[in-house]
């Protein structure tokens, strides 16, 4: 990479789920996830203090299993797929593996929240979590 | 934060915009920012390849201007607006600063891609791109 300072990413908490196998994980939380829980470190309590029973959200996860050193894949890992550039695919294998996940939060329990719609794996760190909507909307 | 390793964001590339002025940029990408360039870095030329004209993307980037110490905000930074814990927002300024922008692709030359409703300022650097939809859709 170039001379740009790099930028260090402090987990904000962790993915609670069933999923522990990759190869078994669903490819996108639409595709069959079961019920997961965002556990939130302390540290960020206040920030996560308005989360609510059905607010749709967008959790950022750093896929800390994923290879970053690749940059062309066969998408969904099928061979038969052709080649492709990972930025033009869904792919967790990337330079900065960043995961996107739109949820729905189904329960509360202090510093967990439980969500529906995520595909991340049991361990997985969360690096950020913002509402769907505007504020305003 | 507690005892987890840090995770190092590489930048793949930077923000190209007219947008230099925090305070007059749009608070979101559909509210009229003007057309803006990602320009990805040589390193990942590969990644970027199957970029196209009319391609709908995601585009992650590191809000470098954000003020991580902030867990609660006005938002919207109206003062009128309750204060507000941060992960229900879409405040720039949060413990990890990943901003997260669908956009579309205009133009395209070389490492240099153009594209619509881009809220980040001038500079910004790229943390991720990915397609919005799922390859196989």
């Amino acid at each position: 990479m170039v001379a740009m300072s790099p930028y260090v990413v402090q987990p904000i908490g962790h993915v609670e789920s069933p999923l522990v196998d990759l190869a078994a994980a669903p490819k996108q939380g639409y595709e069959g996830s079961p019920l997961a829980w965002l556990v939130f470190h302390s540290e960020v309590s206040e920030a996560a203090r308005d989360i609510n029973v059905g607010d749709e959200l967008i959790v950022l996860t750093w896929l800390d299993r994923a290879d970053r050193d690749v940059q062309v894949v066969h998408p969904r890992g099928e061979p038969a797929n052709p080649m492709r550039g990972v930025f033009s695919t869904r792919s967790p294998d990337r330079p900065n593996p960043v995961g996107v996940h739109r949820v729905e939060v189904v329960a509360m329990d202090g510093l967990r929240v439980q969500v529906r719609d995520l595909e991340a794996l049991d361990g997985t760190p969360i690096v950020d979590v913002k509402s769907v909507l505007a504020y305003v909307e």
